[in-house]
């Protein structure tokens, strides 16, 4: 089996289930040393959240620094009986396909820029360029003592990083068709109206708080945030849930609660997010009740890449490898490119993502050797273009 | 002590929280028999409730028929610690005032009329009219195997009444302003909008339905039913409760439904209401969701009893005992007279209601004997009048 197959039936035999590692780790180690990786184990825990291993691969120290980012941790494996094959067997079937979970999300993408690099090192290409991985095991679940803290303890090392490449599953339909190179950031809120308490017999004497609720929940989902600008589509605010949770059929209820989250783009930020839905909440009159607005933290930001000379260079490599000029997307979910961006320009190719995080997760084994042949390409252009 | 406030005692000393009767009716029983009434305990249970207690106590056969109904059960005594007398001591402090539960709903309207009987007895009066009383255990909480059975029950024996007479708590601010002449009906509904889950990120592959939920919410809670007639107040509507419960900050949540309650008039009635909610719902674009209309059975009818010579008559007892000329009312919340206005006309009358229900319910001696002397007022004008 090629060398990426292997390393990704190894990774994905491992039950790696956030928090836990079950030695996807030391496979990466064992796997990198010998190519003349510099490999530091960088666990990190507490801030309310699990202990995490992650690792800081990095070989070389002059010309441009590129980093790759990944992880290792999965999400559950949901009804394991619902399984056609056993999630952690990493079993091949007659037409190449290689089932378990993180076979989409995204042990593939690590194995197959793992794979890219013993051709590069022999090459001598890998010279003229600094190489360093990092690799999370807690990108699925708090994020807390993950990605971050790694690329805070690099900084503090004196690691100054010129591009980061993130291998989440970032195709849509075929491999080849999206690299993104921006996020929306994501900020989610709660609404709380008080009114006061009674009897539906004497309204009266209470003070309904569910007409201002419905009334705020209308203005928040009827107001359009923006119309989206060259880089992003149009933020988008969503009503997650409404709650009062009064079993009496007779009382009028003291208060209720409405939530809510905006996938945002790169014309708003926190604060004037937080100014633009207390101006929605002043419109609809308060009737006497008490509403408080409340922003959860963290406020993940909105972030662009765009006009980078290394998104070019990933496009170009991403078109001449697949044979498909792939489109510039700031769609989809947040990932921990996020975090790379407070410290450079980073973009995100990797896999068509349709299985990931169901049952029957699972991918090409060809698409995998694609995938190797575009980081392959990526790091020639970029040792060799800088 | 006089006779009325003799038997309040013993009724109050009762624990007789819904559906104990800790003998109460024993007490009626004992007091009602050597006036000539024959008692008849009239205990039902099943049709998912439980078992009650009820009496149904009748004396004559000629004549005009009164019916007198009340309950000897009584809520929850709430906070036992927060009470300044013991909830159950029917203690009398040096004000006059007798404190426990049920002192106000409505131990004592059954004491005071019954304690106006031996008198109307003696004088001869009780000759020309039936009298009857119907005492259930089961008015406070589910009145499944209450007052409806009874009347059930005592109509298949023959007993056909000319007037009810409920003896709850019916004044307003003191005794004698106010006489509950009919009730407004109440209906309860729910309202639940099914959408299609999904992830924030991806609103296009989802169907939030909480935009619609809160649009029938404003829709109906801005559309005025009615302007209420000569016998009552405009009908409401309030909704009590609107509920998603979806925890996950980033899932666009499948369904949420919505619950609320009619206070009706007579100008509606079950089937109005519901066609005229399902009008309301239609107004608002359902933009692919599934809404479903459900109404809480049963719903209690609004009914009147104006124009019944007894009401008059019994405004006029009223108007001569207490020097006030009361109020003909159908506000408030609902009653087992709703129940006998199947049967006869129905009014209600007793005392001021203001710590019903409440820590240190407690009532003015004086007023449960001005209480009786309305009630033997009444009594007289039935029988002479019919
Ligand atoms: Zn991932
Ligand atoms: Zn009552």
């Amino acid at each position: 089996m090629a060398v990426a197959l292997d390393l990704l039936r190894d990774l994905i035999r491992c039950n790696s289930v956030t928090p836990a590692d079950d030695g996807a780790i030391d496979i990466l180690v064992q796997f990198l040393e010998p190519l003349g990786f510099t490999c530091t184990r960088t666990p990190f825990e507490g801030d309310g959240s699990y202990r995490v291993e992650n690792l800081f691969a990095t070989r070389g120290n002059s010309g441009p620094h590129l980093l790759f980012a990944g992880h290792t941790d999965v999400v559950p494996v949901g009804d394991a009986g619902a399984w056609t094959h056993d999630p952690f067997s990493a079993d091949v079937d007659n037409e190449g396909i290689m089932w378990g979970r993180g076979a989409v999300d995204m042990k593939s993408g690590v194995a197959a820029f793992c794979a890219a690099l013993p051709a590069f090192i022999e090459s001598g290409a890998a010279d003229n360029c600094t190489i360093s991985l990092l690799i999370t095991g807690d990108e699925e679940a708090d994020a807390i003592n993950g990605t971050v803290k790694v690329l805070k303890w690099a900084a503090e090392q004196g690691h100054k990083f010129d591009f980061g490449l993130v291998g989440e599953p970032s195709s849509a339909e075929f491999l080849g068709d999206l690299v993104r190179i921006g996020r929306r950031g994501s900020m989610s809120f709660s609404v709380t109206v008080g009114g006061e308490q009674g009897h539906v017999a004497y309204p009266h004497k209470a003070n309904n708080p569910i007409p201002i609720l419905a009334g705020i929940a209308t203005q928040l989902s009827c107001t359009a945030l923006d119309e989206g600008n060259e880089n992003f589509p149009p933020s988008n605010l969503e009503l997650t849930t409404v709650d009062v949770g009064n079993a009496a059929t007779n009382v009028i209820p003291a208060k209720g609660t409405l939530k809510g989250n905006i996938r945002f783009n790169d014309i708003w930020n926190a604060q004037k997010l937080e100014y633009w839905l207390g101006e929605q909440i002043l419109k609809v009159p308060a009737k006497g009740c008490d509403v408080e607005l409340n922003i959860k933290q963290p406020v993940s930001r909105s972030f662009v890449s765009d006009g980078s000379k290394h998104v070019d260079m990933l496009v170009d490599s991403v078109a001449t490898v697949s044979g498909v000029s792939p489109e510039r997307s700031t769609g989809g979910g947040t990932s921990d490119a996020r975090f790379i961006a407070d410290y450079c320009p980073v973009a995100e190719f990797g896999l068509v993502g349709k299985t990931m995080h169901q049952v029957d997760e699972r991918v090409s084994t060809q698409m995998v050797l694609e995938l190797q042949a575009v980081y392959a390409h990526f790091l020639d252009s970029f040792a060799q273009q800088g």
